[in-house]
C-alpha cells in the first residue's frame, strides 16, 4: 500500500540551483566533461531502480526477516538476492568508484543522491551493499596493491561485499577493550579468533564474497586503543585467479531478533582462527577504521534521509486523502461529507515539520558530497584541505542531528495516519522501527555530539567551527542590504553569534571541569545543527525569492518551507542553548547508587 | 530478561508526603475509616500480582501475539487467560468500585497507583479489562436500574469485560461521520448493523462475556454528532438469571497486525442487526461516551506512566552495570577494566530525563486520582464541583503530556542500552512499540490540544485555568520568604504569568482567525504540561527539603531530580513558547497541492 517516487525535482534544485553543482564539477579536471544530461538520465534510472525494484521488497523483508539454519548459513527475504543481482547487473555499486578498478568515476554527488533514493526504497536491502563503499574507501586508502588487485574490483562490481567486525560483547563505544586475537601464521597472514557482534550483512546470501574489516589484537599489542589493529577476513579465501576459493573459518554463530531492519542480517559472527591480512599498519587499526567508519556515518544520515522521504510522502499522500472534520474557518470541501485534514493547522505542522526536515536534510548531505568531490578531485590542495576539515565537521552533524530529525518526521508521519498509522500494512511503523537503528550504531548520537564540541570544536580551538561560520559570513554579508531576506538573515546572524559565544563559554567551563563537554554536547549539537540548518534554509529561500516569478510553484513552496522552519523548527535553540548552558551539577551531582 | 519492582517507595511519598492523602480522606465519610495498612497492604499484594503474574506475560504475549481462527474466534497468547483469571479471583477488578454493586469502594487513588502497576508489568493485558472500568463509570451514570442490576456486577467482578466501539473506517476523530445504524426491534431493544474498527479487545478468550459499548444512529437521527446514540451490546445476551445467554451477532471480522501491544487483540466488529439497548437518551450517545472516553483518557496516562517507568528500571540496571569508557574526570573504578557508564554526563541526561518525567508523572496522576475521590465523595457540592473542573483541565495532560513524555523515556531508556536496546530479547524496544498506540488513540494527541485550548481553556474564558493558577500562586506566596526555595519559585512564577499571557493573546488572536487555536495548540499543551510539573516539582522540593537532614536518602535523590528538571527540562517552554506564538500564518499559506 505505501508508495515512493524519488523526489527529483527537489535533487536538481539543490544540486543545481541551490549548490551549483555543474560550475564547479567544471573546475574538477575529473569531472569537467561530465554534463547535466548525463547526471539527469542517471537519476531517473536510478529512482526506476529504487522505486520498482528495491522499494516493493521493502514491506517483505520486513514481514519475513531473515533466517539461520544453523552452520553459518543465512538466507535473505525472497527476492532479496535476485534484486541485489539486478543492482550489480545495472553497474550501481560502481558508480562512484575509481576507473582503476572498474569503477564508473562518476561524482560522489551523483551517488549520493541514488543513495538517498536506494535508503528511501529499502535501507535493510541496501545495507547488503552499504557497507562495501565504505570498506572501498578504507581499502583504497590502506590496502597493499596485492590487496587492492585482488579485493577491490570485486567490491566495486558488486560481486563480493563488505562488513565491519568492530564491536564484541563488552565492548561497543569503548574499543580499547576489544579481545580478538590475531596470531601471526608466518607467511603474511594472521589466525583471528574471537567473536564479534551486531555484525551488519555479517552473512547472507546474496553475494558471492563477504570481505570482512575485523579489528583484533597482535600478540604483544598494547592494551587499549593503541594495540588495535585492522585485518581483512573474506569469507572464501581468493584461489590463485582471484576467485572464490576455501571456506575461511569464520562463520555466523546465531542472527539477531530485532525491533526493525528484519529484512538485514545482523549476525554474531564467531572467528575461529580465521585467515585474514592485516590493512595498514600494526596497532594503527582503529585510524584505518575510521576512515571506514567516517564514510559509514555519512552512509547513516543517508539511510535516514531516505526512510525519513518516504514517511513524509506517504502521510501527505494520506493527509489529502482522509476526509475528517471540517476548517476551523468554514467547511472548504462542503460538497464532500468532510474536509480532507490538510485544513487543520496541526496537521499542516506535522507534515511541515516532515518537509523542512526532509528537504534541509537533502541540502546538507549533498552540500558534504559536494564537499567530499572537492576534497578529492580539486586541483588546490588548500582547497581539498579545507573541504576536508569542513567535511569532519558535518559528519556528525549528518549521523546525529539527521537520524534524530528523521526519528522525529517518521514519528510525525505515523501520528499523520492517526491509528492507521499503527497497523502494519500502511507501511509507516516500519519506517519509525527500521530508522530507530540510525541514532545507535556507528557511534551512538551521544558520541557523535562529543564528538562535535569535543573533537571538532574545542580540540582545533574552533578552527573548523570559524571556518564555517566564515561562509555563513559571507553569505550574510551578501544578503544584508536586502530587505526580502531580512526575516531569514535576522535570526541566522542572532544564533551565529549564540553558537559563537556558547563556545567560547564552554571551552572556558572544560577547562576546570571536564564533565562540562558531555554535560552540553548533545544539546550543543541540536543548536549548530540548527545552526547550519538555518544558513542552508536561507540560501534555499534566496533562490525561491529570485525565481518566484518564473511560473513554478516549486518555489512557492520552497519559500513556505524556509519560513515555516524558521517560525516552528528553529526557536528550538532557544530551549536547546539553555540545556547546554546549565551546566554538569545538575547531572552529576546525584550518587549513581540514589537514581 | 527485564525485570520490573513496583516503586512503592515513590508512590507512598507522593499520596501521603506530597499530597497528604491521608488527612483528606479522612475529610470525605465514604473513606474516613481507612487505615494507611490496608492502603499499605493492598499496595503490595498488586505489586505482587504485577510483577509475578502479569510482567512474565509481556514479552510472551509480544512475540506469540493474538490469533483470529475465523468465524469471530479469538485467543489470547499463552497464559493470558489463565493470569485474567487470578486477576479476577483476587477481586482486583472491584477494587475501588461501589459496593452497590459487589465492589469494595476503596478510593480512587489506591486503584489508580494499582493500575500504574499493572500497566507497567504488562500494558496488552491490562487492556482486557482496562475498559470495564470505563463501561462501569459509563453505566453507573446512564445505565438503568435494570443495565445496572444486570451487567454492573458482572462488570465489577471482571466476570464480563467491557469494550469501546466508537471507529468505523472512515471515521476516527470526527464521529460525526459514523454510519452504524440502530433499527428499533419495538421490543425496548435495537438491532444493529455496520462495522466498527480498532477494537480494542473486541473479542478474545480471557472473559466469559463481553459487553460493547457502540455509537449507532436510530433512524431518522439527525446528521452529524447529534445523531449519534449509545448502545449496550452483549457478545452473548444474558439468560432469564442474568447469565450467558444466546450469541449476539456481533462478531470479530479480523485482528489487525500492529507496531505493539500485540497481546491484544485489535478487532474489526461486525453487526449483523445485533441486538443492543439505549444507554441514555436518543441522539445524546456522545455526550454518554465522553464520561467513558474521559476515564479512558486518564487510564490512557497510566498505561505510557507504567511503561515508562519499567523502561527507565531496565535501562538503569543496565547503566549501573555495563563498564564502557572512562569517566572524563579521571576513572571511578580503576581496579575494573572500564568505568560504569553512569560516570558519563549524557547518560546521566538521559536516564534523569525518564526519572524527572516518570515521577512527573506520578505526582500529577496521583493528584487528579485524589481530586476524583473529592469528586465523588467530599461532603460539600462546591468542593466536589472544584474538583470536577481541575480533572476536566488535567485530563488532557495527562493523556498528551504523559504519553509523549513516556516516548520520549523509552527511547531514551532503548538509547542508554546502545546497539542492545534495539535487540528484542533486552526488552526495551517492546516499550517503544506498545506504548506508541497511547499517543494516537483515545482522540490523538493533536486532539488532546485542541481539547485543553480550545475547550477547557478559552471556552470557559480561562475560568479553569485560573482554578489552577489559584492553587500554584497559594504555594507560591507561602513559599514567598524561603530562600531555599527560590530556584523553583522564580521560575515557576515567572512561567504561571507566560502563560497567563500567552492564554490571553492566543484568545485575541483566535477572535479574528480561527486557525490561531490549533496552530498554537500542541506547543501550548506543552507549556501547560510543564507548568503543572514544575508546580508539581517544586513541591516534591519542598517536601524534600524538609526531610534532607532525615537521614533517608530518598529525599537527596527527590531534590536532585527537581533541580535537574527546573535546569535541563522546563527550559523546553523558551522553545514552546516561541512556537505557540508564532502563529498561523506559515501553517496556513501554503496551498495543500504544493505541500
Amino acid at each position: 500500500m505505501p508508495s515512493y517516487t524519488a523526489p527529483l525535482r527537489d535533487m536538481r534544485f539543490v544540486m543545481f540551483e541551490l549548490l551549483d553543482a555543474m560550475t564547479e564539477l567544471k573546475t574538477l579536471p575529473a569531472h569537467a566533461d561530465l554534463d547535466i544530461d548525463t547526471i539527469d538520465a542517471v537519476l531517473e534510472e536510478g529512482a526506476r531502480f529504487a522505486s520498482q525494484v528495491a522499494f516493493p521488497l521493502n514491506g517483505i523483508g520486513d514481514v519475513e526477516g531473515c533466517t539461520f539454519h544453523g552452520d553459518g548459513v543465512v538466507t535473505t527475504p525472497k527476492g532479496f538476492k535476485e534484486a541485489y543481482a539486478q543492482f550489480v547487473e545495472a553497474g550501481w555499486p560502481s558508480l562512484s568508484c575509481s576507473p582503476d578498478f572498474g569503477g564508473q568515476g562518476l561524482p560522489v554527488l551523483l551517488n549520493n543522491r541514488l543513495y538517498e533514493m536506494l535508503n528511501s526504497a529499502n535501507q535493510a536491502w541496501l545495507m547488503y551493499a552499504g557497507l562495501s563503499h565504505s570498506a572501498y574507501e578504507c581499502l583504497m586508502t590502506f590496502g597493499t596493491d596485492e590487496q587492492k588487485r585482488v579485493y577491490l574490483t570485486k567490491l566495486v562490481s558488486g560481486q563480493w561485499t563488505g562488513t565491519m567486525c568492530l564491536t564484541e560483547a563488552h565492548c561497543g563505544t569503548d574499543l580499547g577493550l576489544l579481545k580478538t586475537r590475531a596470531d601471526d601464521n608466518g607467511d603474511g597472514s594472521y589466525a583471528l579468533t574471537g567473536t564479534k557482534i551486531f555484525i551488519s550483512a555479517g552473512e547472507h546470501d546474496v553475494s558471492e564474497n563477504i570481505l570482512h574489516l575485523v579489528l583484533g589484537r597482535l600478540p604483544g599489542a598494547p592494551a587499549g586503543v593503541k594495540g588495535i589493529s585492522l585485518f581483512l577476513v573474506p569469507k572464501f579465501l581468493p584461489d590463485a585467479n582471484g576467485d572464490v576459493g576455501a571456506r575461511n573459518t569464520i562463520r555466523a554463530g546465531s542472527i539477531e531478533h530485532k525491533m526493525g531492519i528484519h529484512g538485514n542480517a545482523t549476525c554474531v559472527m564467531n572467528l575461529d582462527a580465521a585467515k585474514g591480512w592485516l590493512i595498514g599498519e600494526p596497532n594503527k587499526g582503529l585510524a584505518a577504521m575510521f576512515v571506514m567508519m567516517n564514510s559509514a556515518r555519512l552512509g547513516v544520515g543517508m539511510q535516514s534521509l531516505g526512510i525519513a522521504e518516504t514517511a513524509y510522502q506517504n502521510a501527505l499522500a494520506y493527509a489529502r486523502d482522509r476526509l475528517q472534520g471540517r476548517s476551523a474557518t468554514g467547511a472548504k470541501q462542503p460538497e464532500k461529507p468532510a474536509d480532507s485534514i490538510m485544513v487543520h493547522p496541526d496537521v499542516r505542522r506535522m507534515l511541515l515539520t516532515c518537509k523542512a526536515y526532509t528537504e534541509g536534510g537533502r541540502a546538507i548531505t549533498t552540500w558534504a558530497a559536494q564537499l567530499t568531490d572537492r576534497h578529492l578531485y580539486h586541483p588546490d590542495a588548500k582547497v581539498r584541505a579545507e573541504a576536508d576539515e569542513l567535511i569532519a565537521f558535518v559528519t556528525p552533524i549528518i549521523k546525529a542531528f539527521i537520524t534524530d530529525n528523521a526519528f522525529e518526521t517518521n514519528n510525525l508521519a505515523l501520528q499523520v495516519f492517526g491509528g492507521h498509522g499503527y497497523i502494519r500494512e500502511w507501511g509507516v511503523e516500519q519506517y519509525v522501527r527500521d530508522a530507530r537503528i540510525n541514532m545507535i550504531y556507528e557511534g551512538t548520537n551521544g558520541i557523535q555530539a562529543l564528538d562535535l564540541l569535543g573533537r571538532k570544536v574545542l580540540h582545533d580551538q574552533g578552527a573548523r567551527l570559524r571556518l564555517f561560520g566564515g561562509i555563513v559570513k559571507a553569505f550574510v554579508e551578501e544578503q544584508a542590504d536586502k530587505p526580502e531576506m531580512r526575516e531569514f538573515v535576522g535570526p541566522l546572524v542572532a544564533l551565529g553569534e549564540e553558537v559563537s559565544k556558547l563556545s567560547t563559554e564552554l571551552a572556558m567551563k572544560a577547562m576546570t571541569d571536564a564533565d562540562e563537554i558531555g554535560a552540553a554536547s548533545v544539546p550543543y549539537l541540536r543548536v549548530v545543527g540548527h545552526l547550519v540548518y538555518a544558513w542552508l534554509w536561507a540560501r534555499m529561500a534566496r533562490v525561491a525569492l529570485d525565481k518566484l516569478d518564473s511560473g513554478d510553484d516549486f518555489y512557492k513552496a520552497k519559500l513556505a518551507t524556509a519560513r515555516f522552519y524558521y517560525a516552528k523548527l528553529l526557536p528550538e535553540t532557544a530551549f536547546q542553548l539553555q540545556a547546554a548552558r546549565a551546566g554538569a551539577k545538575s547531572l552529576m551531582e546525584l550518587d549513581a547508587a540514589l537514581f
